[in-house]
């Protein structure tokens, strides 16, 4: 991997998400690699710059780390959508060895995320900013359906 | 595994859910191993009666063979919610290597179906009667539930 494209100073590390992100990825770390790494460095390889993803080969199969970082990513999004309409959110990742597959959150009966999954090898977003702004609208449109069929999001 | 326990006379074979868990049995045995089998003989390791269950530990690994087994079952379940309701159903398998893990079937947005699923090592029924008896409480709840929530059934 290239040298660290996360800056402290350029990027906003007090987004909640990003908070949110970083205890995620932490909480998964089960071999304590993270200790003594800062927020920035936990969240670097998250960024796939064009440069990065340059040095990825297309087909591949994921790496246990890889899969730890989408679990987490499915993870932040459940607790803020959890957090934002107050019922239990639960993420389910479900992949083959190839890296395809689905991941949904449920809040009661109700699928308020729903994404097909590939090239699970290559999960990464091309800023900080753009995994922000994805992981918003991916949490706006849960709540809005929340909102909208919150009878069966509450059985 | 003790001596076969369905017996062709005896059992309903022709009840539509047998039929189509015969069906899902099949689709999934990928080295062709039922090609020979009579309906009986492929379902026949799914029957766990009391001596059969006394035979498997209490703690297991689930080998391929009874993993496919479980898969097939959601299968049949998702298939025949589908045919009753018109709506795609699909089915989700999450298990760990411990055989602990969740099952659950999707209609649109609607989860119709949530399981949580253990000691799959031991997955089976008591009786055939038992299989179609569970299956069919399930797939009436499931079609209710597509009823009384149609909209996000078809989201």
């Amino acid at each position: 991997m290239t040298d660290a494209v996360i800056e402290g100073s350029e990027v906003d590390l007090t987004h909640p998400f990003v908070k949110q992100m970083v205890i995620q990825l932490r909480a998964l770390d089960s071999y304590g690699t993270y200790d003594t790494w800062s927020d920035e460095k936990v969240l670097d390889p998250l960024i796939l710059t064009k440069e990065r993803k340059r040095e990825i080969p297309v087909v591949g199969d994921p790496d246990e780390t890889v899969i730890a970082r989408l679990k987490a990513y499915y993870n932040a999004l459940a607790t803020t959508i959890e957090l934002q309409c107050g019922l239990m959110a639960v993420p389910v990742v479900n992949l083959t060895h190839e890296g395809f597959g689905r991941a949904f959150i449920s809040v009661g009966k109700l699928i308020v995320l729903d994404k097909t999954l590939r090239d699970v090898h290559r999960f990464g977003f091309p800023s900080l900013e753009k995994l922000i702004q994805d992981s918003e609208k991916l949490i706006n449109k849960a709540a809005d359906m929340v909102t909208t069929y919150r009878e069966v999001a509450k059985l």
